[in-house]
């Protein structure tokens, strides 16, 4: 019997985790959908998702975890202050860091998936984020896959397709998917256009000029991001 | 310098939660209570677990992870499924799980003390839990306590006080340090009274006994804990 895994994904609207939804429903049975909202500034970014699941006729939840945000107060993802310009693989981008967010939105999915009898959970941390954030690092995700077991004795596991490529990477695998990225968001500072200025709209342009693919997304500054990348 | 820890206490409004908490107070520096409201039938502990922290004059918020609950089918802490009658240690008590519940409580906690710059998170699952929750056993401590540092750099530990000790032992630890219980709260049926029946009524009665001090509680049917444990 070859039976296709039942998954749980978490789809954040970005291009990344667009472009793993997209991967899941190649590959597995994708049973849910899952957003989180903690406040962010680029709450677009959830429409996006909502729109992409809907899309795919897969069940969709935003699962609201706000109340993380009060204590985040240094955090510019949530708080007052002011996101960055510049490359995201920069030491000022810590400010974007909400503490150990992938554990808390990992450990909620694993009980959903329990709760729907799905054996993954996918999530789409990439190479290009270990350098800032901890919790995307391949260890990270092998320690909280020692950890279900244990926790829930069930078989649910963490599968992270991308933790070993880049964004650019990723770009191909969803072009070829058939990913309209034109209905993903990026943009850490919300608006309705993306800014081009901050490290996710740097590393977005940047991840279509290196995948040699046209890049779908308007910006306010489309200049930007060669005067820190090329 | 010996400086006393700084420490976020997870406060349900519990037995053993309350104790933790007294102990904390004694032990370090008391920054913040948690509570989180995850849909329970038994919301009465909330407003205890308000009051206790406030009497201390400590900060303390409900978190809420409602939206988990739509995914519990079969919990009988949220859903629809009756809470049985008996003594919790039963294979029965499985429907009182909810999938991976420590986890999901446990990494918002160490989200929040990193945020307020403390380094422990105190829980107050002990030894009774272990026959039927995984998430309440040594081993689930000791790998959340690996996979903290790798996925936050912070170094904030989990400190479990009870984990080795019985809940009658935990009795004697509060009386020791002047916990009112009857300003606790256990029964899983909700209510305003005890009901003297289920799992934790009977878990609580039984601890009284056992630790050799007055139950304060008063109990709908006070004899039935008896005929189940002795």
């Amino acid at each position: 019997m070859n039976q296709v895994p039942g998954s749980v994904v978490l789809l954040s609207g970005g291009m990344d985790s667009t472009t793993a939804f997209y991967k899941a429903l190649a590959e597995t049975h994708v049973v849910y959908a899952l957003s989180f909202d903690y406040g962010q500034r680029h709450s677009i970014e959830l429409s996006y998702a909502r729109r992409t699941a809907s899309n795919a006729k897969i069940p969709h939840s935003v699962i609201n975890i706000k109340s993380m945000s009060g204590f985040m107060k240094d955090s510019a993802l949530t708080g007052d202050v002011e996101v960055p310009d510049g490359h995201y693989a920069e030491e000022s981008m810590k400010v974007t860091i909400v503490p150990n967010r992938n554990t808390i939105m990992l450990s909620q999915a694993v009980g959903i998936a329990i709760g729907l009898e799905a054996s993954q959970v996918w999530a789409a941390m990439h190479a290009g984020d270990h350098f800032i954030y901890p919790d995307c690092r391949p260890e990270f995700i092998d320690k909280l896959n020692e950890l279900i077991p244990i926790a829930t004795e069930s078989d649910v596991q963490i599968v992270a397709p991308f933790i070993d490529i880049p964004k650019d990477e990723i770009v191909q695998v969803g072009m070829a998917l058939g990913v309209n990225y034109a209905e993903t968001w990026s943009c850490y500072k919300g608006g309705t256009t993306h800014c081009g200025r901050c490290g996710t709209c740097v590393e977005r342009a940047e991840a279509f000029y290196l995948a040699n693919e046209v890049d779908p997304t308007e910006y306010i500054d489309a200049e930007y991001w060669k005067s820190v990348t090329l």
